[in-house]
């Protein structure tokens, strides 16, 4: 039996839409009252397709279900890939009712959503995420797109779904890395707005690692709460919801020098939350043993905290200067104000980002 | 001097704008005031860019403005030309503070307005259409996107400008066959909304036909006056905007049928309102002299009323099955429920539309 363990909503007006957390909901939880048309297409990978996809079409029954199967990395999130989805809806003749499915991880969830937003101007869709990253971070929120040679995610949309389904029992086959990927953004909502959640994680962390169900449960809770609430209160990033960024900035660097799917997108932002602690540190934000404790959650939760050794300040430097959040050629950074509390700024001194860059860089 | 004639403002909440009609316009009217960054990329075609593009730079004086220029023609309205607006503003470091400016045609505005709903997940945009097609239909509306394979527009986003400018002294420069093409546009409201336009039209098709400046802009303004009306009642389509695409599922079939440029949109839309207002007079809704009224007028604008030779009724059938007003299989067309009047219907009867495809292929 689907067994529900947290409901919440994105309050967004009449974007709403409400986020179900639970065990044995694939396949079993009847999806059907979301959709309004007569047609559905389920977009997953080729990874999860051998595991979930059966179960998520059962939760559609009476509709026309098709499928699409893209290849699974983030190397495929482009716009080939992409028209892979508009090649399916349009040959099998998906009118502009049609729902889109989103069964998989953070591309498949950013793709189906873009893909959404697009496909005749925009149609609905329903996140079904299925690793802890999507889970507790790129699921909710309404940010969808694709890489550009030149920036990831620089090409995209905001596009809210109908609801997202979150069913834990699909962590079970996740590979650990994967899941100290998940880790790494459920660690920034604590270090950005939460101080009792990330104590609370700093207690619970080995049972997290070891995908205890129900700490997974509170965890995938209490991120989405955080991130609802800041969505909710900055849908399309005029000021607040660029706090989520913490670490993503050096990330988004490392990710774009390591080339697409080397490093998971989690990996990179825990290295980047430990840069970002570091240059906190050096601004006198945070003390040192409180920079420490950032370094210490994000190793236990098993993610690298330096960059590629190869990597130098000037590749940092280039990499970061196409970053979306720059206004008008000026570097801004997501930083600690203090611990449970961050701050977008573009006034940081230039010789601590240099001192920073230049203490990771080998 | 720049001299304005009329202005009007599409009226959509905080998504409304105005529309500037004037003659002189182009370059001399200082555009800096809708810009809110410090950057501007305008996107033209090669064959704009040498009549205006200089002109469209100096409306924009002390700020970072660049250009790219794509190449003339709806078969270029692809994922690869729209990617060259990306590659620009990359290349150029352009934060989503930019604003993006779309000199020239439909082609170009519907590509720049994609291209500006994309970037970095959404940057303002601004309309000078240039051609008479783009300055009473496609620059005002906020309807963007790009061409598939299987379908045209079927990828895009609804996105408003900041202002649309347009300069009626931009139509000297254009062939008399672009004049006719925007001429079906113009006539296509007189069918749909406004009796008294239309036989204003009858009367003043001579002089419109003959560029005269008065004429023009009398007829660009009351054209985008009931566009603008259309559009802030139903802005995304869900009912009542359907009716600006009478005689656009046959011409959208006529069009992807004869390859993308080779007919061009207002004279497929020519011979669709034609073929749809046969079919209205076998469906009993207009008179045999009201459909004669219909070719008529669209035979003095200088556009073709027939198909190309070879093409069939099947021909017809399946390229309308994938028109975005289907919904779940269904064909739904644009009638004429009276002279000035339109309906959006998917009840006609199968035989008529038969006869009228009959009629009509040879």
């Amino acid at each position: 039996m689907p067994e529900i363990l947290h409901e919440l909503t994105v309050e967004l007006g009449e974007r709403s839409y409400p986020i179900i957390i639970g065990r044995q909901l694939l396949g079993r939880q009847d999806l059907t009252s979301w959709v309004s048309g007569h047609q559905v297409m389920i977009v997953t990978n080729d990874t999860v397709a051998p595991l979930y996809l059966e179960q998520a079409i059962a939760s559609f029954p009476g509709l026309q279900v098709d499928t699409v199967v893209l290849p699974d990395g983030e190397q495929y999130k482009d716009w080939s890939t992409l028209n892979r989805i508009f090649d399916a809806l349009l040959e099998k003749r998906h009118s502009r009712k049609t729902t889109l499915v989103a069964l998989g991880g953070g591309v498949v969830g950013d793709m189906t959503g873009f893909a959404a937003a697009c496909y005749q101007r925009g149609v609905p869709f329903i996140q079904i995420p299925t690793t802890l990253l999507s889970q507790v971070d790129s699921s909710v929120g309404g940010k969808t797109g694709i890489n550009h040679p030149l920036g990831k995610n620089m090409i995209g949309a905001f596009h809210q779904p109908e609801i997202v389904l979150i069913d834990t029992d699909s962590l079970t086959t996740l590979p650990p890395r994967e899941i100290s990927a998940g880790l790494a953004e459920v660690i920034k909502y604590g270090l950005i707005r939460d101080l009792d959640f990330l104590a609370w994680l700093e207690q619970e962390m080995d049972r997290l690692v070891a995908l205890d169900a129900e700490a997974l449960a509170e965890a995938i809770f209490r991120s989405c709460r955080c991130k609802a609430e800041v969505v909710a209160q900055d849908e399309r990033e005029g000021g607040l919801r660029a706090i989520l960024n913490l670490g993503h900035t050096f990330g988004h660097a490392i990710e774009t020098y390591a080339g697409y799917g080397k490093w998971l997108h989690g990996e990179a932002v825990g290295t980047g939350m430990v840069m970002a602690a570091d240059l906190s540190a050096r601004e006198g934000m945070i003390t040192e043993p409180e920079k420490t404790r950032v370094v210490e959650i994000v190793r236990r939760a098993g993610l690298p905290d330096t960059p590629p050794e190869a990597m130098t300040p000037d590749d940092f430097m280039r990499l970061m200067a196409v970053d979306k959040k720059n206004v008008d050629g000026r570097l801004r950074l997501v930083l600690l104000a203090a611990m449970g509390e961050a701050v977008v700024t573009g006034d940081s001194a230039p010789e601590n980002l240099a001192q920073t860059l230049s203490v990771f860089c080998h």
